[in-house]
């Protein structure tokens, strides 16, 4: 798994569609439902007329760990769900990353409540791509 | 208009349903179309049974920026779009608060490109509230 600052990623040798709906149900073993999608192809094409490759961006929302972050921080739905992206690579395989709440926490300021759930919450999401790698698909 | 680390903010002598459509109005005024839109009162309620305060965190897109910062940075759909949330305060108006682009680019490394994209997103949403603080409903 690579690390940035920002966000966790990892590689999957598996057409994109598959890859998608295998990240959701890693998600979904972890807790995270996706509440929101974009298909950002879809959208620069029919917004801007341009292609792109394949990329989508999942909203995934623990919720037991949403309002326990919202009870502590009421504006922290400024930096949520935790965005999930899947997109092609170049060689044809599948890219997943997700945020790294730790990360956005850095933002935040100091608020031990918040740093608890964001530290949960990266382990979780972790967790999801490690469980992904695992299933020996991973390129 | 108030500013935090991650936010900028003004709160509306609005009802929360009319804040919300005119802050969605406002969006589009900047070129912003909203893609996604949680309930968050609905969703912990379904959820998780708990009760929660009227909250929506709308996903705002500005197709032009969003496609030169996922150009100069493949992977900056992990912070898009720039969520923009509405919910009602303690007295019964509604605050609205939108994501600050600039401080999360902070967490983004250097990057000239997505500076000036992040800058521009940051002008736009401004603007946005502004427009909603003009309309002399701002409390």
């Amino acid at each position: 798994m690579k690390h940035t600052s920002y966000a966790h990623g990892i590689e999957l040798n598996l057409p994109f569609d598959e890859a998608v709906s295998r990240t959701t149900a890693a998600l979904k073993d972890q807790g995270f439902g996706v509440l929101t999608s974009i298909d950002v192809k879809e959208t620069l094409a029919k917004k801007l007329g341009v292609d792109f490759r394949k990329y989508v961006i999942l909203g995934a929302c623990n919720p037991p760990l949403a309002e326990r972050a919202l009870r502590s921080e009421l504006e922290v739905g400024i930096l949520l769900p935790c965005n999930v992206i899947v997109y092609e690579t170049d060689s044809g395989k599948s890219a997943v990353s997700a945020m790294a709440p730790l990360a956005a926490l850095g933002i935040l300021g100091d608020n031990d409540a918040l740093n608890d759930v964001a530290s949960e919450a990266d382990q979780k999401l972790r967790a999801a791509l490690e469980a992904l790698e695992s299933t020996k698909i991973a390129s």
